[in-house]
């Protein structure tokens, strides 16, 4: 393969999570240093930064501040939902990308993001192929939903699981101070898969955790809910409760549907609001003290209690995007996977295809769930503990956090 | 003052903080090396546990489980909302605590807690006094709320605050990631007093924080929110507020007052779910996405942010509270008061008048509030900031927290 000269494109999309700056900072960075990549863009707000013509000139950034990405939680550069047509029924923005990759002879683009990004970017590559333009796309992984097909686990997924974990252990020890009982219930994201939810079970295992799991992987019923609640109140004068966001009745409609009929930009129903509607049931049948908790922004987004293993891998999928790409490679999404080494955890990257990537959905497997539905096996924690290891020595100023500031020059 | 041998009791009331730990092992550790007290007992889910005969022999105890006491969130020895009777009406209690201090040979008492509590310590203390039974009555501050009379500041208020500026910085980086724009309205602890939503603008003060924060030492007033909010969504595309779960009409009727008619043990209404309601009308107003978050529990027992000076201000304030007792000292409470030396921060205990203390709550000063009420002054900023200085070397196992774990053998 011939060396391709030209400048790159990188772009997050999709809801953040607290380390994908630092998968975008693998990527620039790396960039920054390549021969081959002439120049390095930053998109703002995913794709909508190339067809508005708004990219930063990542050169112009003070390389102290770039590297406090690391450390930076949500989307540095901006992010979008944005659904791309299908090129074959309406190519306008195919087009418009195009012009834009000639005007900045971009040749090297590399989207950060989840399973639509992934779909975004699995169009583009093949557009491009289509027409002839030569530009390698590489897709960089990025869900807390850990839901990415084809990878051992996504990056995000242990920051947020490990948020999530450490704070059910601290409300475990709130909930159960006073001797008159309640019942506490914990609203945790992930639309389809439950691997979040799942993740407050690491709290149960170090004997501070839910009492009862809920996954949407199995569906919910509410009288076996109900009945699972109230016999643990009965027997420990307290429950506490972990459910997924996404969990929904056999008829496959969400059971905080009814709190709300909003969509986000892919037509997804907005949902929150669980955890008091069943905080609201739980109070009826059992006549206990009941605290609904929604996680809400603050798993996706908890930097402080980042992962360092998840910080190094995010970092490293960005690495190795780039230098798969100039190596010659695309087309792929950068995966993970994992081995034991004289029984120590290791990671590394394997490519896969846009194509088997773009909007599969990877779940708990079943056997991974309890009989009685309402919590995880053994191996659920066995695949997670490794993930969430290790402290980042967080850059603070005044013990608060100190996150990068980029000045974000637009690109002549 | 002649030498007063005896047991300690040391006991816990009123809603947890992430540091009521510390302050109880200060109690704990300094009374079981001194040589006056004869015993170390601690008193299950607070007076309760002296009502009930439930005490735990702290001697019983592995030292160093102890000493995870400092790190360790919420209540170990379990809390209590118990009003305590008028004894000149009805004085049934009183005189079942004198039967217990008697059996134990209890001359020393600790009761760790805020506003209502040391109305509890306090009340004990003048009927022990009045009924001629030697017993030095010593009160421990906490209160996330930082609403106790006479003190520069109160234990767990400075690691709350440390939880709420650094999530509302992680908050604010993700809820503007999208180009099209989102109201976020968080919503913080704080009936009567505001000193922790005003913690919110520490966040503000770092370029990362509420564009609007709302205090309960000033009426609300709706009208004018909406207005702000618009005003800051229009200017700028996104808007951040935090709010008081406090905040109240000017005839005096809580925001949220709607929602819930539930009422806590002494008689306070209990609210929540204001960010939810504030949320729907902003909503109804600008037509934007608006997410509302409540920090409910989280931020009272948030330990892995907590802060290393309120760490160690709230065992010295448990070490002085035994070390005056010893002393010859009764019926006070320590409190904090603030010097600066050669520009530095400190702080030394003093110690206050149960009977100025019980009952009286001390709020944040108007001037400190912004003439817009929606934000508040650099002096607050300057009061707060050094109090949550410090990051604790937090004991881990699997990066998860390693929590104390008693035993709890009761006292025979």
């Amino acid at each position: 393969m011939s060396e391709l000269k030209g400048a790159c494109i990188v772009g997050q999309s999709g809801g953040p999570t607290s380390v994908i700056n630092a998968s975008v900072y693998g990527v620039i960075d790396t960039a920054l240093k390549n021969g081959s990549i002439t120049r390095v863009l930053g998109a703002e707000h995913g794709i909508k930064g190339v067809l508005n013509d708004r990219l930063f000139d990542m050169s112009e950034e003070d390389p102290k501040e770039l590297s406090l990405l690391k450390y930076t939680p949500s989307s540095a550069l901006g992010s979008c939902r944005y659904k791309m047509a299908d090129p074959d029924v309406d190519d306008t923005d195919y087009r418009r990308i195009l012009e834009i990759f000639k005007k900045y002879d971009v040749r090297y683009f590399f989207y950060n993001g989840g399973n639509d990004s992934m779909d975004t970017c699995n169009k583009i590559s093949k557009y491009m192929q289509k027409v002839g333009y030569e530009c390698r796309v590489m897709g960089v992984p990025k869900t807390i939903d850990n839901d990415l097909y084809g990878t051992d686990h996504c990056p995000g997924f242990a920051s947020a699981a490990k948020y999530i974990a450490t704070s059910c252990m601290e409300v475990y020890q709130d909930a159960r101070v006073y001797d008159t009982g309640m019942v506490c219930i914990i609203e945790i994201m992930g639309r389809h898969a439950g691997w979040l939810a799942g993740a407050a079970a690491l709290a149960t295992a170090k004997g501070a955790g839910p009492d009862l799991v809920y996954l949407p992987e199995v569906d919910f019923d509410m009288d076996q809910f109900l009945a699972d609640v109230e016999r643990i109140y009965k027997e420990k004068g307290n429950c506490m409760v972990a459910v997924s966001e996404g969990i929904h009745y056999a008829d496959g409609s969400f059971v905080s549907e009814a709190k709300t009929s909003a969509t986000d930009g892919f037509g997804h129903a907005q949902l929150g609001g669980l955890a008091a509607t069943l905080a609201d049931v739980v109070k009826q049948r059992t006549g206990a003290k009941v605290r609904g908790i929604e996680l809400s922004l603050l798993q996706r987004c908890g930097a402080h209690l980042a992962s360092e293993t998840d910080i190094e891998e995010s970092y490293m999928s960005g690495k190795a995007a780039v230098e798969n790409a100039v190596a010659g490679i695309t087309d792929k999404m950068v995966g993970f996977e994992r081995s034991y080494e004289d029984g120590k955890y290791v990671c590394r990257t394997r490519l896969l295809n846009l194509t088997d990537v773009a909007n599969t959905e990877k779940k708990v497997p079943l056997e991974w769930i309890n009989s009685a539905h309402n919590g995880v096996e053994q191996p659920f924690i066995d695949y997670v503990l490794p993930l969430i290891q290790g402290e980042p020595n967080l850059p603070k100023e005044d013990s608060l956090p100190r996150f990068a500031r980029l000045k974000k020059v637009l690109a002549k």
